[in-house]
């Protein structure tokens, strides 16, 4: 299994699936993973979590407070580094400074993909990459759904969605933002999820700003969804 | 209320809504305020000023010569270090340094903003927004057209203008400029209003050059509007 | 009369129009005037030009060399600091470090420019423009056409082509070159006339490499088409 | 003949042109020539050559391993160099730091190149390009297809492919990319032969990762293919 | 008279040398002026301002308000706008975009400064300079000291300090700052003048943070030192 | 108490000051903590730890694996997250994206710290920076020395070390490194510690390559030597 | 002879020795000849020209105007292309885009220059300079003295001046600057003369503003220098 | 056995040292290994060799013409694909985009490399080295002598010359360099040896220009030294 991106939706996935004794890989295009979630809010380092998430930041042991109604607070840091160490002593392997270049395509389905050295394509260095299999792969990649529009490139209009392209990301809608992401976690080409961010920007969910429940949850939900699959 | 941009039309309607006793904040891209004023006409430190906006001059305090016809002049370092001086002087919150990244969306109309550090957006880190709330909305960012754009890419074809799309400023006509900038000084989505160039850019006026009678008029109807609809 | 690009045709444009006693400005982005003549043919210092051009060398006392059937050689920068100098004490005022940014437009015409310093806009910093009127606008900036891109952006569709667009640059065929640069040499829109490559570029005729018997001969031409007009 | 790119599959056709005795010049925008090959797959100094490219991995005299099934490895730097002297000392002669930047274009036919330094280009100087005639041209330039996108923009529609356009490279498929590769080594407009990524960009063939069987395959096809003709 | 750099005390010092009637203008290399006073402390809009040096605030008429002991804070966008605006109505002629590049420079003192355009500069273009005769010149560059160290560079050893050299900012010592900045702000070259930031730089005094009253202090110094000179 | 960099020196001297109750903040330049431990040894993701700094390991809880000898091996992505993770939970503060500039001092010794947004530093933007007490600074920030070489600038040749100056890091020795480091591992300036790389490159000693155990008992050592202190 | 550098003293230079009978060529880094002639005084079109130098201009055909005493103005873009025309004319071979690496030394004397296109130095290139033969070398590259500073770092301490080094340009002294630079135009190293501004800049001499006339009297000087030399 | 640089010295000694069976690998900072040789001589693809390193070109068998006097002329790029050809098929291991951070010191002798991935470096990624262990290490990288310089900032003043510092290149002298290059490939500091321009520099030799019999036969000289020594 692969997962692209390591935000906080790509690491969630990774821990369960990685718990659940599958074997996972997950591609960073940085030196560092953790994404968005290390500069919290406006570099003010707290992040804000629903009460339907607190039981993820638990799983991991993260602390949190109290906030107003039905809303957390956990400082940054220390999520993002909880959630690395946690999904690495889960048995996750991460490889950063990699980006992912293409698919691997059949007719009927994607069946790996193409990396390579990030820094070389930084450097501008004309260098060729590999070929890796996998049987799913999650696109966990954010705003930008890397791997969702390389298969958009390679073969148009064949996406799982209303128009079959990318729907792109809509405003932020905070309150909407958590169920939407939820409903947006899905296959959307075969071989192919997407989760967090990546899962709202592929269907035209609202964006969520510094609350981060929906991708903690986005990312627990992509692993249910593949492991109930691969037990079928 | 927000306002978006601080250059001579959003620092008017500043001016106007904190004296007429509203708790408004203007967002600016950059470290300093003020615009393309500081420039004046390429370098040359003077700018011009119909007469029709002789009065908003006067409200500042501005210097103004007489220069042929209809047209004054005003130092431009003076006008703009002025225009700043009294806005806040009135009561105008100013967070300079702040981008604009998105809007709040509901679905019938924009209720606040999503702001980050440009200079975090300047050094490429990636820092996640925080969101305000607004009743109103001005966009007065100039050509650019910041948040506008923003709606047009969200909802697309759902500005109020012909069609229904930004139309993009036309070439210059500096004298039917004044009229057609106040003209186009109008709520264009529920929730935004524009005022400056960025209400000719976005309803297809023509520019100015360095005549800023229009700009400053502009920033003062922007301002009566809101308030009159503050009142109703 | 305004003249925008220092090339080979702009440069011998401005000479037939001073010589003829015309009020005639040429605006050139960079610091030194010239274009693409200094560098010859892959800075190889030597440029080809046709037997029908010769007059113009020798107007303007370019020594030259017969190379093979009516093909002639040059030294480039002999060619182009003579055109230069030549050019000015005929009458030509040329303004460097300047760049055009938009056109004074009225329903029925151009009337003039607006004009910048080319350092500000390299150097990112906002300056507002000035505005100067003139007659007729001779578009001379080569591949870039870019008086006639900003009307096409403006008022588009309205172009005296084929399509009422800018047709674009054709493959080199240097064979046809000359005669077809001559042919496109005229008014592309009420008061501007495109000459050189900007008028190849502009009605679709095919880019030349190092023969500048075309360029020579056009600019020779448009001032020939205006000076007709202003007389009619 | 020209060819453009010096890349495995522009060398190979260079070599076999060479060696029947024709006079062939490679043009290589970049200071050393071979592309891609220089980094292996990922910098991992090997390649991998499938069984029925052996032959010409013989007839460079290059190492090679067996590796799995029908799949040999060599090293990327031994194959790299040796293409490139045998080349060369087959006959072909090639220039390195030029660029190609368009086209000589007759009604019915391509009929040579105009190319450039590219140093010029890289360093922003306005330096005019020189013009080559070619009986035939090779595009091997890779995933960029440079010399098919030129003759695109200035001749839309006119390829002899399905679309008459660039199809596009497709996602990686290793197994089907060999014989794809050979079958888009092809005219793809008078005058202008396809080899190598290129073959597969132009005709919409799947990419192929560091297996380099097909490229070396694809520039003896492409040899082939010219010399039949130039005998018919 | 000549001011080199729009920071606070460049601006005090022109305001209170205007306001006595002297002719003095203020070069400053931005499009804006005013300096790090934009940025408040690390963009937080807040200035602090010693006791001492609140007849200061008053007399341009920015407000404050108590913070703790001998300090008081002042919005940092209020104060830098109000001292721009103040000093340019007491007379003061402020030319921006323009840097210095030289001094004019007699064998037994400095009597003028040659300038450019800071764009020129920015932009790479070899544009020359030109010269402005100043009969006294105020050093107010800050840490740079841009001024002094070009008196050092073409005269080593003859500064009027303790090694005859910049003697260099030493570390931060809020309490000591503001007394020393004011013995630091003298001639220190015969015809220049050093203030604010600068005068630490030059004699070795300590940096001071975000509390500004040293440097509106050293400013109103610096115009008297030089007022009283003229009169004598 | 302050340590600036948030490599592994700087997290383990944080958890065991945090741990025994003090109040002790991280200041780090990136976005990201954790320095060059998320690259492992040319991007391979594996540490050596030697056996005398598995009891660190232990209290954080990181897994290992014994490699030959007295070496061990551990995974760098899940010793740098859960250094960071395990360093908040025990107390530490850190504050990312925050630079040092300079220190507050007294005549007898350094009482703080001058520090400031490194976005702003990266995006140009001209900014005054904060001052904060701390009384006692740990150097942790590497090769560059950052904070001593601070004071080494400003009072030149008072570092307690032979020369008086920054002695310069050694060449690599890894069997000396460890027992050198520890040795370095002390107070340079009344007020300053040094810790991890930056104690070798204060004082000379090597440097040490992907052997992280000297760095880990580095930090504790610190954190002991100040412990102490703080006792007595 | 080899004249380095294309500014005003270079092109006089070249014009004098070439109209001499001699063989001589300039060689220039930039594309356009001229150097910072272009842009007169700060982008205003103007040079100032001394009376002495009046019949350098008239030997050009350079039409000048009075300005005051003992000063003329003249059109800068007209001297410098006519400067250019009419060294060419007189015999001078020009060689643009090229710059000059390093010297060819014999122990007694420089005896050529080695020198290399400046587009690949500016795209980074490696690529190898070519050696030229030249009996005597001018170094007229203004303030950089890029050749004699070749000579001194390569034999330190050996230049025909004061401290055997270059002495560097002293702060302007406009009265002074055209008797020093005519005093300054000589042989400072065997086979090395200097002109124009590097004159000065070697000798320490003080740089002139826009005042052209001992420029192109210095270009002259050293004509004179040489072939006198070359007679005895 | 190390050689750092992949030049035509450092192939040559590599071609020598493996042949005669010793292991030996070459680190190369770019992508692609042949240094300035791809340019030839202002990127005109020729090369000069000296007679007496004739039986080097003919080792390797790169074709060569008679040119003048004892000088001979070869292809560049037939040169340098050949040279790197010939070494890796007798068995010179090539890294590749490997760049030499600093060596393995003990106090009597150098006995590593530590290396990084120079697209790191480029990419600006914070990423640890590695350290291998060699016997004696070649520095054939040239001007930079990046070996030689590490050694003599960590140990200063100990190299073997005869200011104990590298010396630094002299000026062209083509007639002597060859000489002078034998003679200064040597063994500078215990366990590294010079090699090709790397040994000018070190002693102080001059640069040799587009003529490359020097380099070759410096090649050869450094391995016939190093397996002298190996048998002793």
């Amino acid at each position: 299994m692969a997962i692209v991106g390591g935000g906080p939706s790509g690491l969630v996935a990774g821990y369960y699936l990685a718990r659940a004794g599958k074997k996972v890989a997950l591609f960073e295009r940085k030196l560092s993973v953790g994404g968005g979630m290390w500069g919290g809010g406006m570099m003010f380092n707290e992040i804000i979590v629903q009460e339907s998430a607190l039981h993820i930041l638990e799983e991991f042991g993260i602390r949190y407070h109290h906030y107003e109604e039905t809303y957390y607070t956990a400082d940054s840091l220390e999520a993002v580094s909880t959630l690395i160490s946690g999904a690495i002593k889960a048995g996750l392997t991460i490889f950063n400074c990699v980006s992912v270049e293409d698919v691997i395509m059949r007719p009927e389905r994607v069946i790996g993909l193409v990396v390579n050295w990030s820094a070389a394509e930084i450097a501008g260095l004309h260098v060729d990459p590999l070929a890796l299999r996998s049987r799913f792969i999650i696109d966990a990649t954010g705003h930008d759904t890397e791997v969702v529009r390389v298969v958009q490139r390679k073969v148009p209009g064949k996406l799982n969605t209303t128009s079959g392209k990318v729907e792109g990301e809509q405003s932020m809608w905070s309150d909407k933002a958590e169920t939407l992401t939820l409903k947006n976690t899905r296959e959307v080409f075969p071989g192919i999820y997407v989760a967090g961010m990546a899962a709202n920007a592929t269907y035209g969910g609202p964006r969520m700003g510094p609350i981060f429940g929906g991708m903690l949850l986005s990312g627990e939900r992509v692993a249910q969804l593949i492991l109930k699959r691969l037990k079928s």
